[in-house]
């Protein structure tokens, strides 16, 4: 059990800059996020793109907006727990929470702030019958483990026959990635619907063009239809192809690329309340219906509400002050980083 | 009259966001400030502190964070009008604003944004009978102008006999700025009530000092007790020292530097709903008791409301999508300046 003063769920820039305001008032938080780096929406939507309405930072793309809130949050130290999803929580009697994850990591917190952007960037899946048995996860059989999502670590490609399922920049990107590893597969498919590919990062198209020019990649056109399973473990990918041939790829590992969507998943379970799959929070503590877990960022609703990035700044900095009040008893007076001592030496930076 | 879509009153970094808002949602901005040069607090309270609670622009200084508002609203072009203070509003029967300046500019606006921080600064004055009569202004006789506030022109410091009074940063600028001119004054005097002062800026007394030790100004510690007025001149001031003689300073030109103060002024002659000197607004469209008229940043009041900037650059976004909902007669969808071309195209950045 990990004990912190706060929990954050979400380390895009709302989470982040919850971070921020709670150490600013003495808070101590745990940060989790699905994905396994910070960044959100920022680093999976629009990593590249220029973000031109961020006051006093003008011209940020979303990965150098994340740098940013990352190295302002640095002399707060949070906990990090990357790659996990929150998937439990539960109130004590106490008034505290109990959180777990994906991961089996579980905390205890005196609060609970919510920044879970559009939800849980998950991978979207493959539906071919059985494939879960190979999936790999709690509770399953990891020598069986042959099917990865979103990304395939080169490991498990060493010299082994993979397919690499999708038609856009994540399975370009994993393609060209393994084809270029020190120790590439032996035998590389990449297997899309239709023989034409759709990434945002043209280089991806030319890189591939280059790889099936040489022979190193082979493209099949055509749609998962079974599993070839021998002794229990998985062997092959039956396929029907687009020119309406029925083929099987031999493999021993098998890379779903098809993405990611944002999924709320387990938050819609914990009762609180909710409009049009958003969850309901004031505007004086961005709190939801359960005192103690606040909601901030594009998660909540509220009126006069527009997803924009600087809104979730001013949300989770009202957040930490009403969790900050709610933890000590009492009200916390505002102080600036301009001219507090106290706020100056939280932030690291003394006389 | 000068038309607008809207008139923004302060541009402190509240007023400069409310102008960039508007400027994305395709309206033309008036901005007003009674100082002379845009920041607001930024500039005369904090210019070279540094703020560190900015979301990814950490380490800016009052003085370089306005300079990179001033840059981000560079594309909408307001039309500026500072060192003027909005003395007048009143609401039309067609439900437009007509606005007027203590210059004597008069502003006709659909929507009125109140963007005044603390208050308008304002020069603090000198108490001493009759000197209203030399402050110049509307309504007064030019040629009789003797007493400037805050700052006095070099031009009209040249060669004549100059009296500044106060005591601190402002004075003793004024001082060293007037000793140093190509054009001096004939008769340079500080006049403080005591012998010692009290500057921020430690060059500023180092200076003080060396152009006392050269005999290039004078130091008298006293009080003001009246004027020597000569065929409707002023021509003198009287002064009880602190070393209790009688003696009279003379003088043509008389600045009164005792530092700037912040006055709500004629905002709170308006009519709006006030609580504790603040106006009332909602936290959805950030309006006043009057329909149109929007306030935001430290002039505010709602329940949780922080005196933080980037409060006041949520509260503007909110509140320039209300007036612009108003002024178009219905919703207005939420575009990118990642993605929307129209945005990008306001803002100048094309293909």
């Amino acid at each position: 059990m990990i004990d912190a003063d706060a929990l954050v769920i979400g380390a895009g820039p709302a989470g982040l800059w919850q971070v921020f305001e709670c150490g600013l008032l003495g808070l101590r938080c745990v940060i989790v996020d699905v994905l396994p780096a910070a960044g959100g929406q920022c680093v999976e939507l629009y990593a590249d793109k220029t973000i031109h309405d961020l006051p006093g930072a003008p011209g940020l793309s979303g990965r150098a907006l994340t740098e940013r809130l990352l190295e302002q949050i640095h002399p707060f130290a949070p906990t990090w727990h990357l790659g996990e999803q929150v998937t439990a929580l539960a109130q004590r009697e106490d008034g505290r929470f109990e959180l777990g994850t994906s991961a089996g990591h579980r905390f205890d917190a005196a609060c609970v702030f919510i920044a879970a952007g559009v939800g849980a960037f998950l991978p979207r899946r493959l539906s071919v019958e059985g494939l879960e048995a190979f999936e790999g996860g709690p509770g399953t059989d990891p020598t069986r483990h042959a099917v990865f999502h979103h990304v395939l670590p080169e490991a498990e490609a060493a010299g082994r026959d993979v397919v690499v399922v999708g038609g856009e920049d994540a399975a370009l990107r994993q393609v060209v990635a393994l084809a270029h590893s020190p120790t590439p597969p032996a035998r590389l498919t990449l297997l899309h619907r239709r023989d034409k590919f759709d990434a945002d990062d043209p280089s991806l198209s030319t890189a591939l063009a280059e790889l099936r020019a040489s022979g190193r990649v082979e493209v099949i056109a055509g749609q998962p239809t079974g599993l070839v399973v021998e002794d229990g473990a998985l062997r092959g990918l039956n396929v029907a192809t687009a020119d309406e041939r029925d083929l099987t790829l031999p493999l021993q590992r098998l890379a779903v690329c098809l993405g990611l969507s944002p999924k709320l998943g387990p938050i819609a379970d914990w009762g609180l309340a909710m409009a049009r799959k958003q969850l309901v929070v004031d505007t004086a503590r961005f709190e939801t219906s359960v005192p103690g877990i606040h909601a901030v960022g594009d998660v909540v609703t509220y009126p006069g509400k527009r997803k924009l990035i600087l809104s979730a700044f001013h949300e989770a900095t009202l957040a930490a002050f009403a969790a900050a009040e709610r933890l000590r008893g009492g009200p916390v007076p505002l102080e600036y980083t301009t001219s507090s001592r106290t706020l100056q030496s939280r932030l690291g930076h003394t006389g």
